[in-house]
């Protein structure tokens, strides 16, 4: 059901604690696979890269002189998770926005953390989009990055990392963080771009075979349009508010950067609101569709009707069986009578024409803007 | 009738005092309910319980080296009502406001008292809601809960305090005031859930069997949306205000809380927007719906009457009684004339059947995004 | 005329002087009353009543160390007014706004005044509303009313002052102000009821006999509900001003009186948005509920017409004259022609039962929330 | 055509000139009037009136001690037009915003002047408006209009100069622009109740006679309200921000008497956005009566077809040539099909007025609002 | 298709990195063109105009005591664009937002540079436009402009440098940059007039001949406006930003000529805004009409209906063959059954005379605005 492919109630259907529970509690729901966890440490000159499968390793892996990356990709195992959450003195508020996906996507302060919650895009063919969640704690030396399920869009990162050129080994970690939220933010555009291939497919159907079924499938563009709005608008924010606002963490230089985030989220949310309105035009050129065959349904109806009815009039009074009907005795009487009948379909016939239901050509020729078109 | 069912009117009738009363004045029902005090006093090591029917044991209650809670249940002795907001110093308007109910959520500064006034939601099976108003008072060292009747929803704060983990028993009455609040609004969440999967039943009748009696449903749904938003969103601004502002009663270690719980309301709105442009969205597909059922009926007439309406002619034509209708005694015209009359039917069925009319199959296989669906 | 019924042109023909008139020019109308005015000198020991006919006493009245509240009803003596306002120092725009009523609810600032313009509403039967102007300037040591007809909605201010009871004899004019202020708005609440008990009636209408004037019935209630904002928006607006502001003439402790008299304007409307989308969502009722019924007559055409259409044609063929039609002289072809007659119409009867469109009691029974209802 | 009644597209047909032209060129159509120069100079004892033609003449106008009013009507002459420019100091873009009309209301400061730039409204009998650019330029002891087209509607303030009454003469040239921006926007009164006697005629007709064409009146009428908002709105932030901001040349006396003018505005404007509802009313209403008059047509057919064709059925069965039709020998057989054809119709006549279709008086007597109506 | 005509798609369709990539990545389709560069230098007395391809000639142009106005059009050669960057130390986001076209119209500060985005319209005939991103860098004393493909949009400011005359050889490069700003803002409004032309057209067509495509071409019309609004909102924003904020690099005599650039932005968007109102409402008028001419094409069926199905019918009594109908054999029943049917068709055409449905002269008639018109 299309409210399903809407994603919006899996979206809701967050799994949110019990009522009244402690805040920090975590909900981890049962199929939640094994946590993974990757780390980078580098400076401009070197890199070391390992998996960490035991918890302790993370504090060595705390080095103030180097930046470090640790990637968490699984939920599947509480203990883990707050091993690490204490690990890197990650608020328990923190920790709950983090585990309990989904959440709004919002930059916090902690007292020497920022935690940002950003939404990733994935098109999962014919237009249909997946939402994830995904974390990033930004530390004085350290970047932290939570996601539930594994997946690999933040690899150009780690490429562009292992390649060493640009500025990513040598500008710490708030570089690192807006390089992430860019990946995830850039992730959108290809989806947007194969809804608007979708819409173009719809439009030329809402032309050609306007059936009902259409409706159905605008209706789900159009909630899936608003779906990602409510991922896009809030990330627009937390963009601008990285952007704008002073962040100890975040150096003036990397700012300019995420304002360059900002101009993407916006131009995405844009895209965003073009669709939509596309998408009521769509309806709307559906509805009058729909009207204007139904008045060719009743055209054919009432032409049928007004020729045929007066006629079968006409024979059926002289079906009657009255004794002293003298028309009936004279011969020229049957082919007089096929003559007005003739006339009088043929008058119909020029009284439709003339109204233009029948044979309209005009249609084609009378317009304005017809060649080269408006 | 669905305008009671939206709680709407009740939740605006509400018991207002005389025009021009005097303001303090009380309005309380005939059959409200006896109050029911329970207290709880506690420090991080200590906890004591009891249930209080004479206000005049409050004042020993009333101990400044622990964190007293007092939870009123049931507005029906005015007497009582008043002799606690003595008791506590509640302004006149306050006490007004926490008895007059409902009152929009707000928070509201007195000299030394926070008023805090939300929704608390009920769901009472089928996706219909009950709204109550939880007012709350925080003071120096207490917090009041008034409630106008009885009811459990406050039980897990009350479970968490016994229980004595977490941070409730040693963070004093703001963080208590904040357990509640954030308590009612998590309660909001299944309220939400249920009626997304209300939406979703409603959808598949939509699709197979859209009775007119849906829209009234639809108009139901609509009206419970309205009715939420309008507890949501002044909650939102309490929840950013007690947030955000500096309040000498409230330790910002709690705001940090506060801004948890005041996202948890950003989201119940975002969802119940969306849950809006859902049921405008299932009232768009029922009208096009309905559209198209005529249209379906319209074709079955168009159809039938031009098909048969020229048959008829024709069967009249030779059913006139002239003596001279020379075909009438040829005695190749009956078959003739049946050869010509399934010939005309024919034609009009491949007329029909081109125009997609009848046996259209190709509403279920031409649809660009058929395999796999949009 | 509804548009008269809305009020709304009666609103806007206020009465404006010509057109590059000096300010503070008054236009009073023809039939305008006699001024009535009323004197309330108090403190908070002794009270002074007196009805004054001759302007000059009013000098007298105007003592420092008592509160004074002047209430001028009926404009229909320009000098007096004139004096009245000579004897206050009203600004000459001040006066111009008072007297060419209506004028948009405001409280501005004049010197050593504020001039606080809000609207009554009165309910005259079947949910029409009459709206007025009352105009209050507060000094320093008195308050002014102004209305121009005879009425008796401030009487509660009045018996409040002379019971004694209450702060309002020792609180100073800004709290009559306020009082004054708050009984008018308060005189909303059973007005929104009332409208809110014929929405109600209109609703089961919509349902059960969904004539055409429904819908002018419906844009009445909402022509009354666009005025109701006109009026209520501003107002909240002037509370707001006059609660958050500073005024050297209003006192800190009544500005939390005010704060609550906002509150209330802003409870009225958000019923009054409330009440709108409501009026919105019965229009939606109705137009479903037109076409539905044009849906209904539609299939009573269509069957009718498919069941007997072509059983006339049968008929029509065994009619007609031929000479040679074999089939008119077997004996068993009479019973055999009623027996396919009657085969062919309980085909379409199955066939358009199968549709639904004929004994559909399945509209009763195969919805989700059928028991216990959405 | 609408679209020019609109005036909408005149109004955007500004005389623009070429892309790419050095700001300050002015664009003079050709059939512009000859300017006429009209210079008032006058203190609080004495007033001296000239027409000017020789813009030489200006310079000795231009005295300190007394205030000057310089009106200027008609375009045609570059020349002068710039000569008047200089000899007052006007900045190119002023000349420029005063000359290529219509510009957007706005007030500008330049180096020692505002220029303020409003829409005057006329109404060109039946709710037809006609708006024209009056352009204002304050300087420090003078006052500067230009208008387009010759015309009469300063002549108030003329007056009220002349007559000496009042402060216009006593308090100097802010006093008078303002006098001339009120005096402007006063006029939109008597045009917006033109309006509104237009939309009253309309709804009369929408109820009684609603033709397609009273779709096109209101469109029209709606277009022409779009206007006047697009004329309104900005001059309601000229008028608050000439009241509310602090301009040197402008003495706070004079600021209150503006915030005057911008409530005028604002009533205007609300006036207009009233209407604007109304019209959206008025077209549902319209769309309502033509679905039911539709659906009226169709009873009428439906009634019809329902009853003769199933009686004309009845009638061809016994029109049938069969040799064997034992009924057609039975004497009775006439007068009993007679009776069972009247039987029929006369059930369906019941049927139909159960389903209230025909005869249908209920609909003026149950309405629960009926005696003294909503 | 009329998406594409939106030229939204290919708005959006903008040439973005992979995701992931570094900051600074240049996208150049394959097909661009060479770029080619013309600089002006100039003083107020001197000016030197040269084609440049050598990029490093371009230092040697870089002089401190003249303005310097480099042009490049084209972006075929990456590394000659990444060499001029280089020369004027263009930040690599701003080139990428340079190159990577279409970006949001933005003014942004750099160091000592502000990079200004802006969209240039084109009309392309038949109200169909096209839409190009101009890129200017204003520096201390340079301005650089680039644009995709090769245009004369800049050549009326060119004309004006080599001319001598007016501010833009004195000003310095804010004055230029001005001056080029100004110039594409301009070019919006012979765009906008002749959508204004084409949507008469329109206009004229929706009342005589409402074909289906109509509706095509006003939404084509209406996602042009919607394109035109994305680019002028946030032009708009651009001018107002440069015009108030202070920049360094922008002298305040600049601001007031820029605050007449913001002024023709508003005016565009307003006039796009009102463009889009009368689109919404000509749509209206379309689908009034397409209602109207079906309930046109009901009233035909109906009246012949509703008259020849009763006649027809009393011709089929008299055609039974019952043995024993006396009227059959009297000789006046002929003439009386005629008389009969010609009074019941003649009362039907009364009746529906009556209820307006034919020869309904009335509509022109009783208009109340009908002389002069509303």
């Amino acid at each position: 059901m299309w409210l399903n492919a809407l994603g919006g109630k899996s979206l809701f259907k967050k799994r949110h604690p019990d009522v009244g529970a402690r805040p920090g509690t975590l909900v981890i729901s049962e199929d939640a696979s094994q946590p993974k966890i990757h780390v980078m440490h580098f400076t401009p000159e070197e890199l070391k890269e390992e998996d960490v499968t035991d918890t302790e390793q993370l504090r060595a892996a705390y080095d103030p002189n180097t930046t470090t990356w640790v990637d968490v990709q699984g939920f599947g195992d509480e203990k883990m998770i707050r091993r690490i959450a204490e690990k890197f003195a990650i608020h328990p508020l923190a920790i709950e926005d983090i585990i309990n996906v989904p959440q709004r996507p919002k930059a916090e302060t902690y007292d020497d953390q920022i935690l940002i919650i950003v939404r990733m895009v994935n098109s999962i063919g014919q237009a249909e989009i997946d939402i994830e969640q995904v974390s990033i704690v930004l530390g004085k030396n350290y970047v932290l990055t939570f996601q539930e399920r594994y997946g690999d869009v933040l690899d150009p990162v780690r490429r562009r990392i292992r390649s060493g050129k640009g500025r990513i080994r040598t500008e710490g970690p708030d570089y690192v963080a807006y390089a992430i939220f860019d990946t995830i933010v850039d992730a959108y555009y290809p989806v947007l771009e194969e809804i608007g291939n979708y819409l173009e497919d719809l439009e030329i159907t809402v032309v050609e075979n306007p059936t009902p079924r259409l409706l159905k499938y605008l209706n789900q563009v159009k909630n899936r349009l608003i779906n990602l709005r409510r991922a896009i608008w809030p990330q627009r924010q937390v963009a601008n508010s990285l952007a704008r606002d002073e962040h100890p963490l975040i150096d003036p230089n990397v700012r300019i950067y995420l304002r360059d985030t900002y101009d993407h989220c916006v131009q995405s949310a844009e895209v965003v609101e073009m669709y939509r309105e596309m998408v009521t035009g769509l309806m709307n050129m559906y509805l009058a569709s729909v009207a204007n065959r139904q008045n060719e349904v009743m055209k054919v109806l009432t032409i049928t009707a007004a020729i045929f009815i007066p006629l079968t009039f006409m024979a059926g009074i002289y079906g009657m069986n009255f004794e002293y009907m003298p028309e009936l005795h004279v011969p020229w009487a049957y082919p007089l009578i096929w003559t007005t009948m003739i006339l009088m379909a043929g008058g119909m016939l020029f009284y439709f024409y003339r109204k233009g239901w029948i044979w309209n050509r005009d249609d084609d020729e009378d317009f304005p803007g017809k060649d080269g078109g408006p």
